[in-house]
């Protein structure tokens, strides 16, 4: 197995089915995920503990935590949005749990119906449900800082609210923070700035990662700003899926197939075969029949006499 | 009129129009570019002097240099394929003459039908016929280096085949030379050390620019490295129209709208209003009907309450 110099977290399965209308049968998922992880995708969020009145896409969260788990070296993550999906998740196993927490507060209580203080009333539960557990089924919990870089319902969120927000879910009983650019507001500037001053208030051991939008096209040069800062998971979604249905205008996840060539053309590792993500994007085009898929690199191939750096 | 950190050289003009079937009627060509410029829009490459029977979309370049030529403050850049084309151009005016030679030989032969010392004999003509001017009306001259990042026909172009052409290009007259991605090839790691060792190779002077398409999605993530390392003035075309039409696969040069935004949202001006902007490309899709445009950021939109570095 290859040691990756950068992770990729898929989040197809969960942020870009959640937006798609036609509910991809249990099966199907469950052979993108054994595709995904064939290929050598690090980490993979395969659902969300939501009611399934809300998004029956995502019912089966469960039963794909349980598949999900059985495949060796597979980081399994889930989004819970309060403790009653933390418990649920609990209750399967995943290894990271991930609690989205809005710094623009029109927008939280709009998507998730809670104010900033009801939600990290919720982390604090959660954490309190995780100690209970012993140590060794304890899943790691990111406190996830939705628009970050921007809303579109408040437009600028200032930055001491975000740095404010981080400190808190930190307080409240999150391992780590994630940076999410849900309604693709961010400039490379902003990514720079925002990874190196969460640093330096809750230390760069809780802080890796980021959720980059392409609403405007920017989310592979904002990820050449991630790099730069030196954050090591990006995520990112297979074809594009999904984005934020809550924020009008905002559609669009990084495409992973995009990225990986982003990574694997300038050296860096990502631990993935193009030929496999490719399977497992016809495998998805196969299971989504109609959903457009985005993405420039399996349309165009790759460059004549290519080699990956995780092939080196 | 604001100093611009980043100047943008439109080249919709003349590669996005070459590789499109219908043909612009000529005022509607003049609008366009005087619309571009209005935007601020500091340098266009209007056309191309090359037989009308090979292009007949560009037929009308002559015209559009002198159209050009009457707005102030504007560049007026062409391409020249030969010495014919040159002279064709000089008769006319334009404050820039760009040269392009395939470092990969097999696609200059497919491309230009010639050989590397063919083009840097017509290179060594062109640089006569211009000193023959008195020094005032002397357009600069710039040799592009195509392919040089790696090319369909041979696959990898080795490093020491781009800086000797690089240098041989300046020994045959060119003023500067530019890098350009005629198939999509380039990673970040390149742009920053084709850049680097061409400025030791030719000096800093004679290297501003570059030519980036986005055949895998990664034209703005090559920006980013374009602007770490330090280059100035970089190609993009509105709508993302073109690409090179000889290269088999490679299609889509970075869009313009959205490239400005990646600019003018970290903090460096362009000179150009969007409003302005997007009503040139209102007025292009409008001058051609059926063709499709592309970019993120005119169909988003702005961020809320975004303001510009330009306007600030």
């Amino acid at each position: 197995m290859v040691t990756a110099d950068i992770e990729i977290s898929e989040v197809g399965p969960r942020d870009g089915l959640q937006s798609i209308a036609p509910v991809m049968p249990t099966a199907a998922k469950k052979a993108w995920i054994s595709a995904l992880a064939a290929a050598g995708i690090p980490e993979i969020e395969v659902g969300s503990f939501v009611p399934a009145s809300l998004l029956p896409q995502l019912a089966d969260t469960a039963e794909l935590v349980s598949h999900a788990r059985t495949i060796a070296g597979l980081a399994v993550a889930v989004l819970v949005p309060n403790l009653r999906g933390a418990l649920d998740a609990l209750a399967v196993g995943p290894h990271k749990m991930t609690i989205p927490l809005s710094v623009s507060e029109t927008h939280s209580l709009k998507n998730l119906r809670r104010t900033h203080d009801q939600v990290l009333a919720e982390v604090r539960a959660i954490r309190a449900a995780i100690d209970a557990l012993p140590a060794s089924q304890r899943p790691r919990l990111e406190g996830s800082l939705s628009t970050a870089f921007g809303c579109t319902l408040e437009g600028e969120v200032p930055e001491r609210k975000v740095l404010e927000m981080a400190e808190k879910l930190v307080a409240a009983g999150c391992d780590e923070v994630g940076l999410a650019d849900t309604t693709g507001f961010a400039s490379p500037k902003q990514v720079r700035n925002y990874t190196r001053k969460l640093w330096e208030l809750v230390g760069r051991e809780r802080l890796h990662g980021i959720h980059l939008h392409n609403t405007r096209g920017q989310g592979l040069a904002n990820v050449m700003a991630a790099l730069e800062v030196g954050l090591t998971t990006i995520d990112s979604s297979m074809g594009g899926i999904g984005g934020c249905p809550f924020a009008p205008g905002a559609s669009g996840n990084i495409v992973t197939e995009d990225l990986v060539f982003l990574l694997e053309s300038q050296g860096l590792r990502t631990g993935i075969n193009f030929e496999r993500l490719f399977a497992a994007r016809r495998l998805l085009a196969a299971a989504l029949p109609g959903v457009e898929l985005y993405g420039f690199t399996p349309a165009a191939g790759l460059p004549k006499d290519f080699v990956a750096a995780t092939a080196q």
